[in-house]
């Protein structure tokens, strides 16, 4: 019932502040015997961190995770499993104009008035700094999802701006700071994002996340709905302002002779669906889209008001991401592995008597389209 | 925890198959002393049914709305409230041969793969009747936020296939069988939908929604976020495949010196944020778009599975909607209105000792724009 | 969230006033494929009615089920089963009085001081009435845990008054209108409550209900615990002061070298704790004792209040019984069968890849003792 | 929905095991703008910690608080509150042997049955450090009771063994060593838990917490009863075995006309329902009862299982309470507190608008009796 907490199983409970003294979370509902230790966690954090190349903020924190309960002897034991971070790099200097001023796109001036008060600093708890928790606690969903149920989550950049990938390979994702699909382009990202760094502007970001492996059957009607709380998972990412499951909003144009995935013995002959049919997994890849917002916090001046209300330019100066799109790629992954686990969960609750069904489908090729492209690679 | 089940405070348990007896639904956690009687329901359930003009399913159910509980003396007395709508249209042998069949594009094989069993009469649990609950209770929500905060739920159609409003007009919404905002347009969209149904194929739409006079501080930060509440919300309702808030992906392309909404004593300059900011309302008009899919039972046929693993052709001859779009207005209304009274009774929970906070910032005019206009009208 | 919903994964939410047109209940998250009928919840709401014998309230409802959801050609779907039974003898008329009083002991006052408004009529939503849906539901916990995991779930009377049953003996508990398992104190327990019901008095009762076959592994720690459920599933139910595990409140004087059930390997060798140890069950038998208050509703006068403030004298002449405890053996089940169910289904969630573990100790012979006597019979 | 969390609106998640790094709680939903500091939760961290006397458990923790989060400026902002606490005493080695025990009266081997797997260092997260951090988070709701709407939340011992208090003084219980309301009897208290501890034995013990102050109406019906959400709330607490509400089991031999508390307007007559009906606060003295059952590991041996299923005889060398329920005084306060709090929040959310509510009867003076004595001192 917490705000801060995430799942219905399988609970993540996150606190902290950007420059307070900590940030952490507490995992709940874990199934017990997970091999996991604090190296484990470096991978992931590292991909979502900022401060590893000039096209994010210059923040650089250890994000060392210790801990603190849950675990024996390398393993999960099934009670809570709490992981905290020191926050190290908190320059709150940087922000001691903005504790007097409401900066336009972010979220001081709702939180004052819903709270009456606010930590100005760094954003306090609106900051992104709270989704490294999420990326922390998703490293153990991966694994869980993997070992036990041969799923892969992965994600890519879909768009920047208005440039759009040319072609999609999955190895190249992972050898850029862009994770970007077309190893072809990305010299040309590069110097998009210079430019628009001294341009001191912003601009916003597509993130495609899939999974492969997902067996049919994952998720729950109505209110439950996997792709429902796929899009709770994802709205709940700092910046976003859309999310697509399959074709998204693409649909809204298409002939239903066209969107509607037709099946065979051999496998679906297409995934306009994105893997999910009435909220329930059919054993194709998911297909998740989501639209990030560009950065707010610009050195460009802006009308705003200040606590007095009072009418004041507003430029800021602090550590930012010229797309904060960019590092959201591990996010969605972790939500989207969150949700999974959650759900999977779920399923072996409710309906773990009811084993394999006839007949099933394979999940065939996924569909090249409108999501930029996912396939196989 | 139920997956049938809606809202944390304000919670809309729904029940019922599409061919069953009955569907139903339990309101609890509602104020006391709201008045509230059977008629009050028929105007929204007359918006959302099916069989009231040729563009919709020739299904035509009563919808006669019985209150069972939670009302005395014609006002709610806080105990939960119970409706109940007795199916009185249901023609099961239209679906015989479905019960044998896998419908692409629909829940039958999901549903089958998840429980082992499946209730195929008319889609089941999967239909989109259960919707009709989630209008019934959405009345009861309209209301109070009418009433207690002034706030008024709306919605129009923004597209249909590839067909956009050309202007908006709140007028024009409820005198066309579309929600469409444009009067002009109506014959067109007459025409357009007389040749789609003589095609025997169907279309998406787009459906926006609207809340004017939102107090800011409505909606909790991360896993509780406004957005985020709403995203799960839209994404519940059948045959949605994507959700927006202001801008959505929209916003992908945008720059930040654009997209942040700069703020001034007198009122925001632009609203592409959609009225939330961090998770919570920011008293701008919040706006919510959803993208839906083109029907799937199609009078053409297409290549898909038995029960026995066998190759069939499937055509569907039942009643069906050619835009299941066109009908959703109401629906996104309701679940629009009922993420506001949840997030306002939580907010009155934690933050009611808060009371009004300075300075405030008028709404100031919304912005039109890429979701397809949405005024003051 | 509702707090008229019961139970994490099977959660039952009910609904229904008194006097009002219907009660009914909406169980959510059942497994698919039990067989269930309406004909099977007569037998356990026959157990609980009133109108039976002379002991209990005049009150006569025919109490039929009808099934509007969840169910399809005999069997459970996975999808909410919503129950309902319309109330057939209420009489509001023998209330009207009451609507301006408030009845010392009832919640006539607590309503009216919660809510500014309340239904009177036999007592609205505060009625005994509402515990017909706990059985009724719970007739679908006790036929999953017998044929899922042979788990039986019984109870009896083990105090009215001061009169504790001398012996104990299974089979005698169902052939006498007390649930009393010495048939050889049936007679003397009739002029009792003669004497009693002529008085106008009224009297307390505790109920003992036990669950044999539980296997050890049910429960969850901390907050979740068995021991935690049961006590918040009795306590829920009208006219509840106590709830007990195992030895109870004797425990108090008890040293730690009795109290500690040893273990061995043929087996425990006695059962203090009642079957659960750390909030998890230890594969003994779960014994949950419950204290009922007396009837408040009497026709001997009471000072009491009326809507107006003004001091009154109360005489209650509706249908009452003289020993609510009487009719409360199967509401005791229902609720130790539902939270059960709820917990095996969550265990299965988080640990159903554990398997059996080994060292598993036999339940051996539960102990007699405290509780009235409970034993294998 | 994590077991390991606690309350719908003010959510406290605990994590940590008793000789892990550290124990810590996140507490959600808190009202923004009370005052709170790191030193403040000093005082009741004491009153329920080891190594203070003789007659308590020899660990001596340091139980130094330290605030992660939710905090700025010394007042909660509103968002997540984190407190931590560092292990400093845990001695595992006095638990080497106890690794492959199964020792009687302990989680441990339902832990083992449930997880296939243990934390076995001071009983892991079984273990009653784990109650630190409802203390804890019991702070700061007692501090907002009394703040916000004057609510004291007071306790005491009401039997050891069969010790019973002579007379009830709330002056005597913070200065005496046992939360003894009777002065004249600690030295006979102290001489029989020395005799206790040198036979190597434990015992029971039982407490009261009440409040006063609490206004009618706080609680919910049916689910989510005040006294319900009591019950679990006190039964989750490590060694608990019952709990009564006013006069609990007692009311079992009581009559009607005893039992129902007149009202009149100048106050309530009699209290025998400790201050809730039908699930509401009446407004009277909320009184609850708590059952300890004795400390199970003891060094007088017992017959146990080790975990390669081979008989062994147990002897328990590690620091433990001979009276666990000594110290459970303020565990059982903050508990109430956190309820009370949790059932405030909800009241003000749902039923915000109703005002105060005429008529209103006084609280007056609670009754004296079974509970032990819980006058207004």
């Amino acid at each position: 019932m917490s705000s801060n907490s995430f799942g219905k199983l399988l609970t993540v409970t996150t606190f902290g502040e950007s420059h307070g003294p900590a940030i952490g979370c507490v995992i709940d509902g874990c199934p017990p015997g997970i091999a996991i230790a604090e190296d484990d966690f470096a991978h992931d954090l590292a991909r979502r961190a900022t401060g590893r190349t000039r096209h994010t903020s210059a923040r650089h924190e250890a994000d060392a995770i210790e801990i603190l309960s849950g675990v024996y002897e390398g393993r999960t034991t099934g009670t809570p499993i709490a992981l905290l971070i020191r926050n190290t790099d908190a320059r709150s200097k940087d922000y001691a104009k903005i504790a007097e001023q409401f900066r336009p796109g972010h979220a001081d001036y709702t939180y004052w008035q819903k709270y009456g008060t606010r930590d100005p600093r760094g954003g306090g708890r609106s900051s992104a700094r709270e989704t490294t928790m999420r990326v922390a606690a998703g490293v153990i969903a991966k694994r869980w999802l993997a070992e036990r149920h041969g799923v892969r989550v992965r994600g890519h950049l879909a768009q920047i701006g208005d440039v759009v990938p040319r072609a999609h390979d999955w190895n190249a994702v992972e050898d850029n700071p862009f994770f970007w699909p077309d190893a072809a382009q990305v010299a040309e990202l590069e110097s998009y994002m210079d430019a628009l760094r001294k341009s001191g502007d912003s601009v916003g970001a597509r993130v495609t996340v899939v999974a492969d492996g997902v067996p049919p059957g994952w998720g729950e009607p109505i209110y439950g709905k996997l792709d429902g709380e796929l899009a709770a998972a994802m709205m709940s990412i700092n910046a976003v302002k859309g999310v697509e499951i399959g074709d998204g909003f693409a649909s809204v144009a298409q002939h239903g002779s066209v969107h509607r995935d037709a099946m065979a013995r051999d496998g679906f002959l297409s995934n306009h669906a994105g893997g999910i049919l009435g909220g329930i997994s059919s054993g194709q890849q998911v297909v998740v889209s989501v639209a990030f917002k560009p950065t707010s916090s610009l050195r460009l001046p802006v009308r705003g008001l200040d606590t007095h209300g009072d009418d004041v330019e507003i430029v800021t100066t602090g550590r930012h991401d010229p797309c904060v799109g960019i590092r959201a790629t591990p996010i969605c992954e972790a939500m989207l592995a969150l949700v999974l686990m959650d759900q999977a969960l779920r399923h072996r609750a409710q309906c773990g008597d009811v084993g394999d069904v006839a007949p099933r489908v394979p999940a065939s090729a996924p569909a090249p389209g409108t999501s930029g492209g996912h396939g196989d690679g």
